[in-house]
């Protein structure tokens, strides 16, 4: 017995892939992703139109997906992130209905209480046996972690596992198992593990961000969470990544023995883990190399399904115990809440990812963002469009100054504990008056009457839309 | 937030167990388990009446259960596999209702499927994090792979943990995840792994199994199975390991590479994988300490799911690619039938376990089973049970005859190659025949009115009834 097809279109006839059905794919490629690409032409071809694709993230690689929208093929986007060339394409409103957008978290779990139905799943795996048991660690093409592809793979109605990596049967250290794949098909190449490595996991040199990374590691030590037992996530962002090497410094000055890291992790997250700062790491995916490497061979690196990194749908996740999670912003309003989906001229360029979930579950979910980007300042009166609420954000960090979030009846005591350090304390308005002392006052941004995108919660429910750009 | 509960008696109010319901167990402890025995008499404490009870597996460890079934505590009672002590008992009419037989493929499936509801699941855990990360391969009371209890815990309502070595979270390697978990407890012990190692875990030193096991290691051999690529099953019978000695010693001299192991997995199957014959062994359970040991340290013995060991309700199962499968039997019939569930005077003392799934997947399944038992043959018109129906089985051997199964249009030319390797190949009646003269004729067994047990198949259905004995 064999699952093993000949081609991509073979597998897609197994399938019975027809109009209008809605068809999904994991991101741990990330901008070396090819499956996304190869699978769309191929169906452009074979004249199936009227799909949705339903895609973890979506990066500037797939910058194809346009023609195919434009060509009737693709009719529905829905994904947790969606880089700045398809997204300007969104955002000029290319796609007559709108995107969807979920978090990490709430895309698994939408999956697993059926409010999404996926037709067909192709999950682009580094290393796969004939009968599918599959995983990211090894081959040519390993990505690491292949945590998003777990809820697709469990709850399609029929899973494609494409490789360039076929090992004789029963795979050794196989992720996903066998029991949820119909169809093996090989490939020259599933992507360029170059691609994997985001543009921005290297520590700043910036002299403003190494000033809000130092700020912020002040933060996390004044809010009394430094201590044994601390478990962090930080993301790939140049200066949440010099806030953990400031972090472990402590760490290790003081013995601090934490439990886990956890996120998309890093080579710096993985650096915390031999050092001793942790006792684990949970990994949804491998930002870079390195990350790959040690998951591959340290038990300690564990992986885990978006649902339980970040989920709603499970009796908990790795997000509940989170201590301290450091997040990006482009935007942040006067009630905190915070925008990762469209940048200041309201042009699609992100999403959510897991910035919700670990904001939502964090005891600390801290923000940090310089005061003003390309002359425009961070904080405004009202987000573009809300992607975290702000009742689940407690603290912004920016290179002058620092605000708690006190609005939702919450973090008083944390407030003065940072006074208390001497750290720049103020409050969300300051900061938005130094920003446009710094940037002027922005004019207000027109935009479109027509819904580009809905924003979804983790619970599902729908949090903001977004509008076309003008 | 932990789930960490107090005792067993706050998890079972927490679950909300009530009168009525149904609770699940796995048998992994095997007859060192003392958590069902545990529960079972808190929940009599506590007043709860008629609860069903899905165990994987019932041992003699459990005799309880019968005092729980006389008082009303325990109305029903559903398991794989159930040992001559509460066998005896419920042969002789003690449940009203019929005990439910399942094969352990079959168990997970009717789980996955939702045709087998389960209110409360109880995990036996070796070790565990208070979020209820879990794995068997850890902690003083180590029992290896915990592959059943992976339905119950991803389908049960409600899921108890029960540990005697709890660790920091997050428990480095997990087998289930916190996901499907509602509540940890912790216990002095969970069982004494010595208890794990079944009766029958030594290689047979009695020239009646020797000659059997020479038999049909050479039938393996004439049915050209045996090459590069050889997958395999055997139980843990004295004459199935001194076959797997045979076979091991034929696939060192020959240089042949095996592909994997299965099963219930002992030493003698982990030597086999360390010397080179399999790339790698799929564990659904450890049949002694040495394979606990092996699973704990070399990632090519892998844990599997029972759905991924022999489920149907996956896209595809271990036993779908099998090669061999040895199995025994208490009786045999001459349309090849097969009885594990009952011994000739028909009181329950086992049952299908993955007898049935492995005779089903594999291409040859090979009954071994001395031609007589107590001066009872083995092969008889009908059997008092059919545990396994005889269209999947290939070959019988006994110490007298090897009887090939042609009644099902099959296996014609696997005859003519025994017969060309000189092997005692006869018909099933002349093993009857054989039986008979050594045992004499054996009186009818006269069985009640009574049903005390439906077998069900690998697929739901019902497969046979056992009758109360008399």
């Amino acid at each position: 017995m064999s699952k093993l097809v000949a081609s991509i279109r073979e597998a897609i006839e197994k399938c019975e892939l027809r109009d209008g059905m809605t068809i999904s794919f994991h991101h741990h490629m990330r901008n070396g992703d090819y499956v996304l690409n190869m699978v769309l032409e191929e169906i452009a071809k074979m004249g199936i139109k009227n799909l949705t694709v339903n895609a973890s993230s979506i990066f500037d690689i797939h910058e194809p997906i346009i023609g195919h929208i434009q060509n009737g093929v693709v009719t529905g986007l829905e994904c947790n992130y969606m880089g700045a060339k398809v997204g300007k394409a969104i955002s000029e409103g290319v796609l007559e209905k709108p995107v969807i957008f979920r978090s990490h978290g709430g895309r698994a779990s939408d999956m697993e209480k059926g409010t999404s139905v996926i037709d067909v799943a192709f999950i682009a795996a580094p290393t796969a046996d004939d009968m599918g048991n599959c995983t990211g660690k090894l081959g040519p093409s390993a990505c690491g972690s292949i945590g998003y592809a777990f809820a697709d793979a469990m709850n399609a109605k029929k899973v494609v596992v494409v490789t360039d990596n076929l090992v004789p049967y029963p795979l050794v250290g196989f992720s996903i198992p066998e029991v949820y794949v119909d169809y093996v098909v090989t490939v020259d190449q599933i992507g360029n593990p170059a691609g994997i490595v985001s543009g921005t996991t290297k520590i700043t040199r910036d002299p403003v961000g190494l000033r809000m990374a130092n700020y912020t590691a002040q933060v996390i030590e004044a809010s009394g969470l430094l201590r044994d037992g601390f478990s962090f996530q930080t993301g790939a962002g140049g200066a949440t990544l010099a806030t953990a090497q400031y972090v472990k410094e402590k760490m290790l000055a003081k013995g601090i023995k934490g439990s886990y890291g956890m996120g998309g992790i890093t080579g710096y997250m993985v650096d915390m883990l031999n050092e001793g700062c942790f006792q684990a790491l949970l990994d949804v995916q491998c930002f870079d190399l390195k990350a790959v490497e040690s998951i591959r061979t340290n038990p300690k690196h564990m992986e885990v399904s978006a649902t339980q990194y970040a989920g709603v749908s499970g009796k908990s996740a790795g997000v509940d115990n989170l201590d301290v999670v450091l997040l990006g912003a482009t935007q942040v309003d006067l009630d905190f809440n915070v925008n990762v989906h469209t940048d200041s001229n309201g042009y699609i360029m992100g999403g959510s990812g897991g910035h919700c979930d670990t904001a939502a579950g964090a005891k600390l979910a801290i923000i940090i963002a310089p005061l003003t980007r390309a002359r425009l300042p961070l904080v405004v009166d009202r987000c573009l469009c809300i992607s975290t609420p702000g009742k689940t954000v407690d603290v912004v960090v920016t290179q002058r100054g620092i605000a708690v979030n006190t609005k939702y009846g919450k973090n008083a005591e944390l407030k003065e504990k940072l006074k208390a350090a001497k750290l720049p304390v103020v409050e969300i308005e300051d900061l938005k008056q130094k920003a446009e002392e710094l940037a002027g006052v922005p004019k207000p941004v027109q935009l479109g009457q027509k819904v580009v995108a809905n924003v979804l919660y983790r619970d599902g429910t729908l949090l903001d839309v977004i509008h076309a750009v003008r």
